[in-house]
Order: structure tokens, then C-alpha cells, then sequence
């Protein structure tokens, strides 16, 4: 491809919301363009880096064994309502209304439109196991889309849903895609760690998130030191150990304090000089019609899938500033458990170990000092529970060994669904037996987007992006300096059309810009080798070429340079196992 | 592939509302499921052919130097407004409110986002001209989705843009797409003709539909006999002779005649007894706040797009009853020009030649006979032209030879657009002396869902589908008519594992049935090459090969199955240009 045929419009200026690498060096390199919040277009350049992608999660998917088909974007929402994930998806699920009145949804994810697909066409123990995936634009209405293509409202997702007979046949599945996700991020040169998760509103008892090291990452990754213990920071557990609360009788005075306006745990620590870990922190959640409370130690933050379970609900959801003012008779900021009526509190444990604490006083501008747990509140036994995060100094729930924490990008989660979705659809299978049981199933989902910035988080410099081969654009590019110079520009030619024959994927600058230019893009738009054709080579026979990963240059016999590339590029290819 | 580790869920029963063959067989073959109204999944078989029609789309686009990019199926509203489209479009768009209470499109086609990113690329007369494209899921909410996947909500389509300094530029690239699409269709096996189309909401000065001749179709061509003269329907022209209005003076007596309930022509001509052919048919329109009324003979039909020319509006549309009933004073079914005071009446120049003719009264229940243009209602002379379809026996407008009429379905559709988007949305480009001037634009799209379906609808037979090569799912399906025979089963396995090494696309089927279920399935779904092995041949040391479109097969010898079998693929490719 010659550079002028191309639509690469590399620009120095990037919005202000550009943060990331990632975001700023696609929008530079001229691979994407917003169109509104949370929706980009990808330009020529970036479809094809989305493209490979996309083509190594298909070849391994096919590799694994499951089978491709394609569902549509647009869902009735009954299919929501028969599982309850209308409600649980929320104002994340994009709702529509058709000119006949019908309300559809567009699809975030698929488990139910597959289910019923296989429950309408599969009743035999004989037709599982069987893994099906699709490859298809998502929908969700995020509240704040952000960081580029890695939190959008629209993306390309790969779905696979399998269905069993057995948690056996299940686990062997789950192995399967769990490897094919080690094989898929491999050759995307995605250095990932594999880590125990939440399952969210999907559901199911068990899940795993694949994550890609990066200080630029939304989730926080929990690993132990000394074990192969690792998990998100909405799943990851700790060694818990005794609490003996202190004498509750023999305890400071309780005495309410003027606290005008503070509102924040810093504010009233800084204004009572109190360290944040002597502080009570009181969240109010609601579940459906429910409403929970939840107490956590000033330094420490509320884990809300610990306190659902704590609480035995499927989800809670932060409490709006009415709910709290009624259950509290103060303005927000200033809840407390003391005389709270509260329908369920859950105490964590670390509160209850609070000798002498600090918490809102249910009146508007009042904390409480000398707070002690049991004697001036209520504390249910059964109600303390571990309901925060892990945080730096915790231990290792499998191994005591100290715990460490990292930014991450989430690039696939695989999940066991168990039967949630199969009961509720009535996808059930018959045994050799005759007897009849609900399928059980897994799903696997893949963000191919994120792929793509989290390839350019872990690859970049400052000059640009730096592409694994198997995903970058063009594979090669041939920078001739001179296109005045016949020479030169003829030897390019005839290189560039070498490698295109022999089915490399390369680009010739044919610009007639000045050799700066050409070596400033070809840096930005991070092409893995670069091919140099000036006239001070030609005079001595040789041209130039360069991997954008090394500093220095090799000069190649011009006739020998086109099996030199094809070489490069095979051994390039062969080091991330391709 | 092994039929038993697919998904092909065949079916005998489809539903009602299945008419067409390529309806039936896409879901008796297990292709597609219905999931809501105008939307299907793809199942795994026909995935893979929509998959290959897709890459087949692909390959000439690029081969027409055509870039690739992808654009976001949301849009915001306002993107629409600029160009006049949110009105024109009006229910056609799907509308969505986001949870910011922002308004986004989900996109019919996307013109204005093409137009905007190049506008703020492209500047100069050097940058072009540029043709880019994407093949993405389109949405558009039909009043009547049908036809299996001939008119649905949600489609796959391949949708080009390109943008020029001149007219020549633009007629260049217009050659080159039309060009690329007689490819395309040729690989795909469909004979195609073009036709001269109208261009509706996309607008424009010229526009070619191409079209797939079939009796399903929902489209008609009209083609000339004697030249090469075609059109679709909208869209066709026909010679229009001078027309002498009978004596005005001298003519037959107006009167009212009561006709109860009859508001069609059909029960009015019976009732009168006369001609539909005598009878004024008044439609009434309204072109925004406009109200224009149309006059044709009973037994034509009017043509919207001829009657907005006429009137001078962009477009029509059907009035409703409401309108109706104020204009003419009477219900639906009794409007007539006489004594009716509309705003703009357009009255086909056939309707002029009327001498003694019959109309409603503008009164329930009533018509008048004996009506005579121009005596019995003003007609003005630059209101009188031709607003009809053509009909049988028309002349062709080109050589006045005689139309010939066929139903067809539209597969693709290009257009010139002209300057209508750049005009709007601002994309200029300098020219070389440093004048700016707007770009002209064509836009070329194809429907690759329709793609299959007219492929089954000139390729069946009662037995299921006939693949043409290029699109079939598989290529060559092996059928072991034993699989407890170890002879029989050893040799399927091995001439699967042969040809697909060799890149034949080969399903065996390893279902242990009956012979007679695997030849239906293997007819039902349509492989274009059928490999037979029972246990009978591999006496004779033989194996059975069958093109699905021919009725004798052929005995093979084993030892040259293979060879044989992957020559006559690569003939069977050859002759659909591959």
C-alpha cells in the first residue's frame, strides 16, 4: 500500500481529555476519531490493527473448538425481564422504542438470546457439550466513557457461551477458553495475569478477569508475594484474624461535637485530630426495596459484593441523597450507627475492633466521639463480617504472605455460569437416563478494543506507538528520503511491491515530504520495521533497516534486503508464537 | 469440520409467515432464527456464508482501491439535522435517548460522519480523491419488516463514500465501483442487471440500483426491449405522446350518482359499469405543511417521485385520513377534482385525455360520471405532466420500443451525490489556485444479507439450496453412508483430513443416520459438491461425486478422490470468474 492511497491523518494536537498513551497515540497516529462520548471511529489505520485482532481471537476461538454464529444487536427486553437483568443492567443497558411501541434493547451481552437459541434446538445429552461465540458491536450507556476505546459506549466484543452436561464437561470448557485466552494475548504481545473475580450482573459462581499490568488501568489487581494467589479488588479476600473487642463498659465517654460543614472522613479527622483509622465510615445501600447499612473504618474502603453477601442480596446500590436524609434526619455526610433504625447493618470487622471512635451523629453538623461498638450500638454477631477491600499490609487469605497491589486494563473475563440462565429460560437437556436436568453453562467474553490500547500502553515510547507485528498495521515500512531521486524511488518500488507479492503487509511512504517527516510518523504510527532507502546507502549498495523496539540500524545489501525483511518478519512473528 | 461438532439445527417446520424460498430454506436449513420482528441471528452455517459474501465484498472494494475504516453504529441526532435527514428519514431512523437525555441515531447509512471527518482532514485538491468504506451493521426501522432476510431492522451493509474535485474525478470512481460491484456478484453467482433508480433520502442527481431478476422480488425493472433502456419502477420514464384534450364545450352531462360504500375503483367500475381506464383516481399528498393533490387514470398507479418533481417538493407522502376528510369534505374513498380547492393538483397528462369521465363527488357515498377535464375542473396547463408509472404497453422514452416488466430484488445501489453533504456539513477543498470549492461525492452501498438471499432465490430447487461455490458454507460435504463400517468411516476420515489440508471447505457428516437423512440434509442445505462413500463402492474401490445442480454423479477411484475432488472445486470457482 502505497502512503498517498491511504487516509492516515496524524495530527500534534490531541483533546485535553487525553490522558493515556493509548488514548492521545491512536488519536495521533491518526487510528481513531471521537464522533460523541464513548463512540469512536476507527480510521483505516486502527481498523486494521482492530482487524488483526479480531482475526487472532477468531483463529484461536476456531482453534478451541467453538463454533462462530452471529445473534442481533437489537433485543426484545422481555428476554431481560425472564432473568431479572432488565433490572440488574440498569440505565447501562441502551433502551429503545421501535415505531410500534415495542421496547428493545441493545444487546450488552447475549446469555439470554443464546439460551434460548439452544434451548429451542438442543434436548439431548448426545448435542453437548457445545460452545458458541460470536464476534459483534456492544452496547452499554456508561456513565462517564473515558480513556479512549478502553471505556466506551459502543465496542467489539467476542461472546462465547458454552452449554454442559456436567461441571465436569464445564471445568474441561473453561480450560479450554482459558487457554485459547493465553494463546489470543500471546500473540497480541499482551503480557496478562490471570486473576479471581466478581461476576457482576452476569452472574454465576465463579470468574476469572485476564489482566494486562498498566499504572493507566481501571481495576486494581491483588497478588500475594509468597503464593499464586491473585484477584480483583472487588473479589479479593484476606486473612482475617481474631478481633477481641475492647471492655465495652470500661470504655471513653460518649459526647456529640460540633462539626460544621465537615462532611469527609479528612475533613473531620483533620478538624478533631483523629487519624481516619479511629473513624467510622456509615454507607447507606439500598437492594431493591431494602436498605443497608454498612460501617467501615475511616482509612478503608466498602467492598460492595462483600456487603451484598454479608447482607445475602444479589446487589446493592449506593443509596440517593432523599433515602439517606429520611433513614438519618440529617443532611448527607453526618450518618451514623448510633440510634440508627436501620433495617440491616452489617459491621465490618475491623470496626468492630474500634476502641474509641469517631462517627456522624444523624444530626446535621454533629460528629460523635468515643464511640465504642456493642455498648453505643447494637452489634449483631452474625452481622460482622469482612465488607471492605484488601488494603496495602493485608495478608494473604491462602497463605498469610503480605498482599500487593497494581493497576490493571481487564482484557477478558470467563465465567462459570452455572444454571442461572438455563432454569430461568428452560434449557434443559435429557440424560441417558431419560431424566431431564437445566443445562449448565459458561460464558467468555473479550474486549478486542481494549486489546488494541492496552497493546499501546505496554508499547509505546515518546515518540510513539511501538506494535507487537501481529497487530500492527503495516508490518513493514519503506522510507525512501528522496522521491525526486529515481534511484531511490525506484528501488522502493520495486521492494514494496517484493513483499507485497511474498504477502507482506507493507507500507511505502511515497510522500514527497522531507525524510524528518516520514521518520516522526513512521515512529508515531509505530510500524514494527523500518526500511531506509537513501541515496548515501545506494552509492555504497545498501538500505537501512530498523525495528522500532531497537536503537540501532543494520545496513542490508540492496540485494539481499527483500529476504531479509521476509525473514524478520517471520522471526518476528515467531516470537510471540505465531 | 464433523457435522456432529457443528450447530446445524435443520428444521421441517417453518413459520406461517414464511413464503419465499430463501425465507423457507435459510431457516428449514439452519441458517437463521428469527429473534424479534426484522431481526435474525445468523446460526453458525449461515454465518459462514454471510461471512464469505462479506469477504468477497471486501476483496474488490479493496481491489478498487477503496479504504477501509468503521464508523459507530450510534449517532448523534444532530449529525442529521445539518443535512435535513432526521426529518427525512422520520420514523425509518431508530431513535434513542442516552442516560444523559442526549438524542443518538442508531445509523441508516452515515453520509454526514464521512463527510465530517474528512472536512476536517482533507483540504486540499492533492488529498483527492479518497473512497472509503466500511461493512457494518445498519439499523432502520422498517413499518414492515419481511421476507426473511430481505427487509429487515437490522442488516449488514457495505457502504462506500467518495469524494472528488470534479465531475470526471466523480464519474471515474462511479465506473470503478460499478465495475467492482459486476464483479462481486459475478463471484457471488447471481446474475445482476442495473437499472436507473431514483435516489430517495440519500439524495442526489444520479443513481444506479442493481438488481437480481427473480418473481419474489419487491422491486420491479422495467427494461426496454429494443435498446438497453432499464429502470426501476420509481424511476422509469416512457414516451409520452402528445395528448388533445376532447371538445370541451360539446361533451356529456355532469351528474351525481350514488354509490354506497364503494371506494375503490374496483367496486365503483363494476358498479357504474366502466372502464378503470375512464375513472379519475384523486390522491391526496402532503409534502410537509403542503398539501398537493394528484390526479391519475383509474388504472395506473401514481408515482411518487415523478409527482413531487412536479410539484417542485423534495418529497411526498400518502396524506392521512384526517387531512382527507377536511380537504374533501367526505370520507375516504370520494375524492374528485371537481369543485375541490387544493393547494397544488398535479394531473397526469392521461388524465387530461379523459373525455367523458367518472370521479368521486367529495361527498360520502357519492361519485360523479360524465366528468370532463378542463370543463368540469381547472387544468393548469404547466400542472399537466406525467406522474404515473409506466404500464404495460408503454413506449420506451429512449427508441419507443415496448417496455417489458419483471420483478426484481435490489442487491446494490449507487449514487451521485453531488455537493448535497459537502455543502452542508462544509467540506471544501482549495483548488490549485488557492479557490475553495465544495467536494462532490458519490456513495455506493450493498445490502450483503441480500446477497444470500437472492443467491437461494435463483438457485434452488425442491430439494433445498444450491450453492454457488463462492458462498457456500462448505465447500464439499462427505457422506459416509456407514459409520459402524470401519472401512467406510477410515476413508471419509481420511479424504476430510486431505482436503482440508489442502484448504478445501469440507464438512463430513459423522451422524450415525440413516443414509437417507444425510443425502436430504446434505441437499437441504445446499453444498455444491456431495462426496458419497458406502460400502458397496469401496468394493469397486470407488466413491461417488455429485454436483448438487446436476442429477449424475460420478464413480471416483479412491486413490484419485482427493485430487479429483479439489480440481473440480477449483473449476467450480473458476467459473464464477474466481
Amino acid at each position: 500500500m502505497r502512503y498517498t492511497q491511504m487516509f492516515i491523518p496524524t495530527v500534534r494536537e490531541v483533546p485535553s481529555d487525553a490522558v493515556i498513551a493509548s488514548h492521545i497515540l491512536m488519536i495521533r497516529a491518526g487510528m481513531i476519531r471521537q464522533l460523541a462520548a464513548g463512540a469512536y471511529t476507527y480510521l483505516p489505520l486502527g481498523y486494521r490493527v482492530l482487524q488483526k485482532a479480531e482475526r487472532i481471537v477468531r483463529e484461536e476461538m476456531n482453534a478451541a473448538g467453538a463454533i462462530e454464529l452471529h445473534m442481533p444487536v437489537v433485543i426484545p427486553i422481555e428476554a431481560f425481564r425472564k432473568t431479572g437483568r432488565d433490572e440488574a443492567y440498569g440505565e447501562l443497558m441502551f433502551r429503545i422504542k421501535d415505531r410500534n411501541g415495542t421496547m428493545l434493547a441493545l444487546g450488552p451481552t447475549h446469555e439470554e438470546v443464546i439460551t434460548q437459541i439452544v434451548a429451542d434446538h438442543v434436548n439431548s445429552y448426545r448435542q453437548l457439550p457445545l460452545n458458541l461465540y460470536q464476534i459483534q458491536t456492544k452496547f452499554r450507556d456508561e456513565e462517564r466513557p473515558k480513556s479512549g476505546v478502553l471505556r466506551t459506549r459502543e465496542f467489539l466484543m467476542k461472546d462465547a457461551y458454552s452449554f454442559h452436561t456436567s461441571l465436569e464437561s464445564l471445568e474441561e470448557t473453561y480450560q479450554k477458553m482459558y487457554a485459547a485466552y493465553e494463546n489470543m494475548f500471546k500473540r497480541c504481545g499482551l503480557p496478562v495475569v490471570s486473576v479471581e473475580a466478581e461476576s457482576g450482573p452476569i452472574g454465576g459462581s465463579a470468574s476469572h478477569e485476564f489482566m494486562v499490568l498498566t499504572d493507566v488501568g481501571e481495576d486494581s489487581v491483588v497478588s500475594c508475594g509468597s503464593c499464586s494467589y491473585a484477584a480483583n479488588i472487588e473479589r479479593a479476600a484476606r486473612k482475617v484474624s481474631e478481633v477481641s473487642p475492647g471492655d465495652k463498659a470500661d470504655g471513653p465517654e460518649l459526647r456529640e461535637v460540633h462539626t460544621p460543614g465537615m462532611t469527609t472522613i479528612a475533613q473531620v479527622s483533620e478538624f478533631l485530630k483523629v487519624r481516619p483509622d479511629q473513624m467510622i465510615k456509615t454507607l447507606v445501600y439500598r437492594s431493591g426495596e431494602h436498605v443497608i447499612v454498612g460501617l467501615v473504618r475511616g482509612d478503608h474502603d466498602i467492598n460492595e459484593s462483600k456487603l451484598a453477601r454479608a447482607a445475602g442480596v444479589e446487589t446493592v446500590e449506593l443509596a440517593d441523597e432523599g433515602t439517606i436524609r429520611k433513614l438519618t434526619g440529617a443532611e448527607v455526610g453526618f450518618a451514623g450507627p448510633v440510634k440508627l433504625s436501620a433495617e440491616k447493618m452489617i459491621v465490618d470487622i475491623d470496626v468492630w475492633a474500634i476502641a474509641d471512635g469517631v462517627t456522624g451523629a444523624n444530626k446535621t453538623d454533629y460528629h460523635l466521639v468515643g464511640v465504642v461498638p456493642g455498648r453505643d450500638f447494637a452489634v449483631d454477631a452474625d452481622r460482622v463480617a469482612d465488607i471492605r477491600n484488601v488494603a496495602q499490609g493485608d495478608q494473604c487469605p491462602k497463605c498469610s504472605g503480605e498482599l500487593a497491589f497494581e493497576r490493571a486494563i481487564e482484557v477478558g473475563h470467563v465465567f462459570k455460569l452455572g444454571t442461572k440462565y438455563s432454569t430461568a429460560i428452560g434449557a434443559e437437556f435429557t440424560d441417558a437416563e431419560g431424566k431431564s436436568h437445566s443445562m449448565i453453562m459458561g460464558c467468555y467474553g473479550i474486549g478486542i478494543n481494549r486489546i488494541l490500547a492496552a497493546a499501546i500502553e505496554v508499547n509505546h515510547d515518546e515518540s510513539g506507538i511501538i506494535w507487537p507485528i501481529s497487530i500492527a498495521p503495516y508490518e513493514v515500512i519503506i522510507l525512501p528520503l528522496s522521491a525526486k531521486d529515481e534511484q531511490v524511488a525506484g528501488l522502493a518500488e520495486k521492494l514494496h511491491d517484493e513483499l507485497e507479492a511474498a504477502g507482506v503487509d507493507v507500507l511505502l511512504d511515497d510522500r514527497d515530504a522531507r525524510p524528518g517527516v516520514k521518520f516522526k510518523d513512521a515512529d508515531l504510527i509505530g510500524i514494527p520495521v523500518r526500511v531506509t532507502i537513501g541515496p548515501k546507502g545506494l552509492a555504497n549498495n545498501v538500505v537501512e533497516v530498523k525495528l522500532r523496539n531497537e536503537a540501532e540500524a543494520k545496513n542490508v545489501p540492496v540485494d539481499q534486503a527483500g529476504q531479509y525483511i521476509r525473514q524478520l518478519v517471520e522471526d518476528l512473528h515467531r516470537q510471540l508464537g505465531e
